[in-house]
């Protein structure tokens, strides 16, 4: 039997943006404006290094995150980082990338166990399963058993076939031109 | 001479999102969490029709705005659709669609002359231009004359040749793979 109205458009998906051009993680931080304003549970997991953290992004969120808790307004935000160390861990220091990034995904396979959040943001996650951190039938397996209608955004280049394989939904982000091309440097408020 | 890293760095952008694939829009609307950061005035111009009106977005950023006017955190946000009738018209009824695109181009080309905002989102802009609304040569040489360092941010399928000749950044989103193709259905926070 076709499934219902009500039951296809509750399907949770599991979103891929990927492919060398802009915009990847800058379209994710975007979809998750949409989920505020449902009053989604929004959690943030930057799988980066020191220096890409999306700090205009994060200063927004925070902002959005600061309306719900006065208002009532939209949805809660959770937004952890890798770069600096995950937030709930007491000492990150002396942990390397791979570990840091294994215990970042503990924790959201904790997370999505739990139901914390009704949209997942896996900022640049595409990186620790392409660098062989985290074994990507495993993580697929865990996103696949994720219960109920839990969304999940994954962003970053290079992703794994596997992934591809599993997404409901993937968009390549090509370059056309770019500016960098031309020797033009990055700047505030459109690179970061 | 080459420029020095500062007059690099206050290049204006005139950057485009094609393609058909999702995200195009979403991409900008993150792009200018980025630029509230900064403390930017953002101006927003949705030219859409009715049912295209990115609620949620809209919602987030009126939150944004309001972040701005009570705490003097970010920017400051304009958000203008042509669905509804452009907000500074007094009288929308009885005009078409192209006439309220001119209209709207009008008003754009004004907030650029007088550099009204540091980013300029033209949501869907290709569409008027693609449908021969808007005499894209036009449209071109009042992009090429806007004075100081305003970014452009036009989103849409169809891009003229033209304009991704005179672009500086061109990131086209391209679908791979997307569930509406296996017959599921719009919903809320994904698709608004």
């Amino acid at each position: 039997m076709a499934p219902s109205t009500r039951e296809r458009r509750t399907q949770p998906r599991l979103i891929v943006h990927t492919g060398d051009g802009k915009g990847k993680s800058t379209a994710a931080f975007g979809l998750g404006l949409r989920g505020w304003a449902q009053g989604w549970s929004i959690g943030v997991y930057q799988f980066v290094k020191s220096g890409k953290w999306a700090t205009g992004e994060r200063a927004a969120y925070a902002a959005l995150a600061d309306r719900h808790r006065t208002t009532g307004e939209g949805g809660p935000i959770e937004w952890h980082t890798m770069g600096a160390g995950w937030t709930w861990l007491r000492a990150t220091e002396g942990l390397d990338q791979a570990e840091l990034a294994r215990e970042g995904w503990r924790h959201v396979a904790d997370a999505l166990a739990e139901q914390t959040h009704d949209l997942v943001i896996l900022d640049e996650f595409t990186y620790p399963l392409a660098n062989g951190w985290l074994e990507v039938d495993d993580v697929l397996a865990t996103l696949a058993a994720r219960p109920g209608t839990q969304h999940v955004v994954i962003t970053g280049r290079r992703a794994p076939q596997a992934l591809l394989d599993a997404a409901d939904l993937i968009t390549e982000m090509t370059k056309i031109t770019h500016p960098f091309d031309q020797g033009a440097r990055g700047q505030a408020g459109i690179e970061w």
